[in-house]
């Protein structure tokens, strides 16, 4: 067990992009690619980067290559950039071994989704017993994953504060979006060293407002030193010129996350000046209609 | 036609509690209870009050019913304070109607309610006509309202965006929670002089960080002072007071308002010196084990 | 009280189109063209009618006007169809008025759709109570009604089997579709002489298969007779040629129902000699797109 | 590329258990009690055997145990009986990877879910594509799979109308219960020799009755001899008695499906002769109350 009990949690506090995984024309991964976006996102004041979030489209990629993804981050990214890798499967036994083939590759921490295919039994009890297994063996620091929207499941608040006391569990990203659950749950454990991340660029501000202390952010993927301007405004308790900020994020952030998915994202890479390319199949490429309207979310707010 | 085109438009800033109706044990409307109630609401800084919103049990009211409590209420009601009267029904024809009926009563605006029983046909074309359709011939101003939680229907971002250039619309009342919708709605409307007020307590100062400007809140019929003092706080840009405060305030609003319902604000209203009392029927009272977790929701934040 | 305890229990197997309320261009009920569509109804092989099911726009229509349509169905219709008048209201005291009232204008039946407003209280103590309350005091049998595509609402099984046990209570018209639920409330009350009726032309068949006795269909408001020849095949035991018949129905009815609506269901009702026309707002007329649409469903399957 | 254009597609008609997975009190596969499960199961006159559908827990095996697991089955299993194996996965290069060393493995066909983690984007332009990429290199005609209550996702009727013309497409295994949409899929596909599976015993007897031409059933693995002796009622068309049985199978049924899920499937295969045994985790055990409700759930129907 290599876990921190007794000492100083992990500090997970800043901006994280979920990167996004570049594919060759024939779907392989694609690390020249990767490697170039690395070092522009390197130079981004970054917290670190979540690998294989659900942006790095991870359900698509074998176990090797989600390890190999992460060994390669790792590799390429400045020491003082956090990794932090997706290790989420379905079953306890393979996020187990999962999590450690990651910590093994070079991750700083691991990011663990929900399991969610049997969902009508993911109850509190089936996931206290699965992250509590999880950040048992786990070599580096577990951050709890919730995202109904690609899972439909919520972890519970009750889950959240039970698992917030386990010395290995540092922190949750919550992607849900839904601000009053986040508060509670910062609320319910005030008295853990437990940090929040809002898990979208769309509600970031509200989130710093009522305690979060960073944020994992797709569009970060796209307009990084944007996401990172906010945050500092928001740590600066500079409100109104966050505000400001905020509102124009709110229709880019949409479009590449819940209007449009993974596609709008590596589409609106490319605009960027990022390699986005194209995703692995079933996934498909945008229609024109909706690379059109892509284009006006994030024009109309002033980005292009 | 009596709106107000051309002129400022009626601002509705501040706090609101959505009052319950108490009624005798025959179910009839107590407005003898209902009088003490407001004579006590008076006493807080209140910018008015709500009558029928979905806590007053309005579906469960008669016409009649409805409007004889708008009456009562302005005549009890000091003044200054804005009467702000559901008039939402499911037609067009009789929410017109009905807002008519409560300018005649004494209201200084209505809410109106989206129709949602045939929820599936009630896009933005659907709403924008009836909200049109209701705000052209209401002699007072119109607050639109949006309350999937009871109606399973949003009022669409792009239908609100076009009803805010209505001049006889001032605002909103957002009841979903979903902050990221809440901001992009303050942000798209911004060129109008158009409101937002958030519909709850439990995301009362997120709603003020991204530009709110009060709330219609349940809860504030049993802490009136303290919403408003969460109000006090984020006008006067005290976040990280407010922030301590509405962390007390999440569990006792989720418990009177999604979690038990009216029936537990009702019940929270008697401990704190209001008069409750049952609720029409056929919502129930409270079982004993809800009563108790209800009371937990108070006593574990520091209110009872 | 008038039920019929310790008697037989009224029969009411068969077909009912839950009619359409015609309204003249101003909106008004159009008390006309409602007597020549029961002309026409009347020479079908229905058992019944049911005035005001949600395709009759009874939401839309105030209490004066619920009853009065009640009334001059049954002024119009032959003394052996029966008139099941749906009364139901949200509070439990108005429906049991207007049960009164629809029993005093003739109904021979009342159907009772779950109040819905406060769903999340809505469990089976609530609606067992709501109900049995409505059947004490109704001067004619009840019939449930669930509709949750409307609702957001399932009455649950176990409180249906609860109230199939009181003298008043004849049975049940089940909208859902679930025919698994459909079996298992027929299977669960088969000791009392309770009789379920499909909500829908689209599972008509399948729920005879399963035990129904009959349908209110809003399709047999366009397409009576088809309707009532299904009915004969499947009593008879006919079930190939039922299958072939029944599958010919599935489109045109989730056209005029789930699909496009009430307006829809009164287009048809046009191009198959009826009178339609308009919906009450917010109810919009269809799009020519949908229109067009519609047409399809019915002329792909030999209708048109 | 080995699929079977311009020849008889093969016949999948008649009911199978999709069978459970059982595991060591360590969580590795338990091969032995894996073959005392077939070999009863070879005695009863199933058609065949899914492996790895929902209930064998597939999303918690690794790859390599997914294949092994069919190897040993069709090893087992006698020459007549089909071996129909669950070979879908997120990514259409990992489903096509994965139907090819099924095959290899012995299976007959393969059972393709939908992909579903990034369920926004799964339309049928994406699903059309997905299947059509499978269907094309598989080497074993391909059974589409639609199970909503763990995907979120309907495969669309469009879609399955579309992919019912590719010559390697045999079937569907439709898990949802809608019945309507269960027959208009088969009215959809008539033209084709295609195939539709009910996907539980809950909605067997209905699906027979509307054109299905068998069944997946989880409860097949308890009480198979009963699951074909509704089959056999069905298929001659004795539907009185067809009745009675189905109506004694909904609980169970739903009891070891939607209500407790594999835990109680495994739990019921123990009392009824069959290993059954632990779940992996996340999957817990059935708490004491779970456990006496499924035991209800088979006493009060007449199986205990």
């Amino acid at each position: 067990k290599a876990h921190a009990s007794g000492t100083q949690r992990l500090d997970i506090r800043g901006i994280y992009p979920p990167i996004a995984t570049p594919f060759t024309e024939k779907e392989e991964v694609d690390y020249q690619k990767l490697n170039a976006n690395l070092e522009k996102y390197a130079k981004i004041p970054f917290r670190g980067l979540v690998v294989q979030g659900s942006n790095g489209e991870y359900p698509y990629l074998t176990v090797d290559e989600r390890v190999e993804v992460v060994r390669r981050v790792r590799q390429a990214l400045p020491r003082e950039k956090l990794v932090v890798a997706g290790s989420g499967c379905e079953s306890t036994m393979a996020t187990v071994q999962m999590s450690e083939q990651m910590a093994g590759a070079g991750a700083d921490a691991v990011l663990v989704v929900t399991p969610c295919f049997y969902r009508g039994r993911m109850d509190s009890r089936a996931l206290v017993h699965h992250y509590t297994k999880v950040a048992d063996s786990s070599p580096v620091p577990v951050v709890l994953y919730s995202v109904p929207g690609n899972t439909g499941l919520d972890l519970p608040v009750d889950a959240v504060v039970t698992l917030s006391q386990h010395p290995n569990i540092v922190g949750l990203k919550d992607s849900g979006g839904d601000i009053t659950r986040i508060a509670l749950i910062i609320h319910k454990t005030s008295s853990e060293d437990f940090q929040v991340l809002a898990g979208s660029a769309g509600f970031l501000m509200a989130a710093y407002s009522v305690g979060a202390v960073g944020g994992v952010c797709a569009l970060a993927n796209v307009l990084g030193r944007q996401v990172c301007q906010l945050e500092e405004l928001c740590v600066s308790g500079q409100w109104e010129a966050a505000k400001a900020l905020q509102y124009r994020l709110i229709e880019p952030n949409a479009a590449v996350t819940r209007k449009f998915g993974v596609a709008a994202l590596k589409q609106a890479m490319e605009w960027f000046g990022f390699h986005g390319g194209v995703c692995r199949s079933p996934l498909q490429p945008l229609s024109e209609a909706e690379a059109k309207a892509l284009r006006q979310d994030f024009s109309s707010n002033g980005w292009l």
